[in-house]
């Protein structure tokens, strides 16, 4: 195991990256879930801590943990692909964790993408464990461009209403570039992730003006009220739409769960959301043609001119964690590493 | 001629939607435009001025003239399909306007959205006269879903960015609903239209806080600085994120300008930004099979939801207008005719 050379706080637990893996792998293993899906899955996790990207590091093993128990994943899961002449790949991840139905249906996608120039991979019924940007990423690195999301739990009220009914709706983009890490943004269609709201629950803070309603729709500032109530979608009415599109191409489009669905489903178990996800491959070989080489490098000129005037490429603070913590590993709080702990118990 | 029984203000004209359509008419043609590109705008903008959508209707005429005249667009571009084992469909605009080169490109369009499921469509060297939602109504009107976006010319900063680089490049999509409007929505990604900034500087109104930043980056409220300087995105990182994205599937990857790159080309004539359009096009009957019927049920209930709890669904006001347009014709303020007069003198 590599050692980790980074200095760290007495409240703090130095870990490398292979102790991440490490980590991960024995506390899903312990709850009994298969090996393809605690390698996958664990490779999520890395590549998160490795990014700095704590949502979906090992604090989510406890999300994972009682997801497993409450019996609402599939623990053998075993996903399956299947085909035809048209460009949709569809995977049926047969009720388990998503990160293995992706894998298994990725080479088929990019397959389609390279022959019809556009292609889509459904996956259904999946249980939420998806960080869409290490996906979007992935497919940079086979050459295309995409689009992937997914609905969740519905915690979030649409523009101008009081109740919640969508989810926090990921939407994820990449776009790959020759000899550099790929351009990528992955956000929640939520004013802000619900763990932050939790987050400002636990320390007793109140949330910042146009984050959440309460349960009558009326704006709150208190953590609790909100988290009973609605979070608010990012950009009033557009991102309003927006994720509400998501609801409809990851949901109904592709024969899956809305995130009101899927919060029914759950009947309060808390565990996570069952949904679908929708993936748009494109590929610029079959769009571009003999003028790729000259319409990439337009794209990085006009990269340039968003760095050159001071604005920063999404994911760059994550490219540079990576950097970082690929040489000297991370560090967790001792609170974080007790609780992992306690799932091994 | 449909005659109009519409109540006006005596500052305002009448004008029955027949109307609308024979002045575009009149004056596109006056100004040398083939009939064919004539006969696309005009449906254009009696579509915008029925559904109350002023910023598409005949208040475009005298940018549509000075565009003509700035020598910047074909008059008689003939839009030529071309396309291939793939699914993409690309439409060479030839340098025209781009309602016809969208018109001409539907059928094929829709054609391989249903063979394969998901499609694309280019549009390439149009000259912008492109609402979004016309394009992806129609498309829902052949029972797709679809998603439409263009660049525009570089008017709109990047998220932490001082100078305009971005268009304020709309994005639309739509969902066809059974015996109903489809669900619609276009929006620009800038926070504001800039047309809403021409019209503050008009009438020598401040612009609200977080529209704009001036020519050395700085927020101001001027509206002159502001068109001097730069809008800003909706949604602060997320939306030029997405806008960003915008630039790049609907400018390099089809090989077409950047909204730089438009703003360059336009070398100060002020006429419509060149640029490419992207439209991809899903088929519910490909993606869900038997279990259509079932699906887009679920949509429905979903629609209910958001309509149940008080918020309205995009594009609901242009619907009502139409209603009522559709009987009644429409009024402009006589300033308005005066200035179309004044384009067929």
């Amino acid at each position: 195991m590599m050692a980790s050379t980074r200095s760290v706080e007495p409240d703090e637990k130095a870990l490398s990256l292979d102790d991440v893996e490490e980590l991960s792998k024995r506390v899903l293993s312990r709850h009994g879930l298969s090996s393809d899906h605690v390698t996958a899955i664990s490779k999520l996790i890395v590549a998160a801590e490795r990014d700095e990207c704590a949502s979906h590091g090992v604090y989510r093993l406890a999300g994972l943990v009682r997801t497993i128990i409450s019996g609402k994943v599939n623990r053998g899961a075993c996903p399956a692909v299947s085909t035809d002449e048209t460009a949709i790949v569809r995977v049926d991840a047969d009720g388990g964790f998503s990160p293995l139905a992706f894998n298994i249906g990725r080479p088929e996608l990019v397959t389609k993408a390279r022959r019809h120039g556009i292609a889509a991979m459904i996956i259904n019924r999946c249980v939420h464990f998806t960080a869409l940007w290490p996906e979007v990423e992935a497919l940079a690195a086979d050459g295309l461009v995409s689009l992937a999301m997914t609905p969740s739990h519905s915690w979030v009220a649409p523009a101008g209403g009081k109740k919640a009914l969508l989810g926090t709706n990921p939407f994820a983009f990449a776009w790959p570039r020759t000899g550099d890490h790929p351009y990528v943004f992955d956000f929640a269609t939520s004013v802000v992730a619900r763990g932050e709201v939790e987050l400002h629950r636990q320390r007793n803070l109140p949330i910042p003006a146009g984050w959440a309603v309460d349960p009558r729709g009326e704006p709150t500032r208190d953590a609790t009220l909100a988290l009973a109530g609605a979070l608010l979608t990012f950009g009033g009415y557009k991102g309003s739409a927006l994720s509400t599109m998501i609801e409809l191409l990851a949901g109904p489009l592709i024969g899956d769960f809305t995130s009101a669905e899927s919060k029914a489903f759950d009947s309060g178990a808390e565990a996570a959301p069952l949904h679908g996800e929708l993936v748009i491959a494109l590929c610029p070989d079959v769009f571009l043609g003999d003028s790729k080489s000259d319409y990439m490098k337009r794209a990085e000129a006009f990269f340039d001119l968003i760095e050159t005037q001071g604005a920063r490429l999404p994911s760059q603070r994550r490219f540079e964690a990576r950097e970082r913590t690929s040489r000297s590993g991370i560090a967790i709080s001792r609170v974080q590493y007790e609780i992992i702990a306690g799932l091994l118990a």
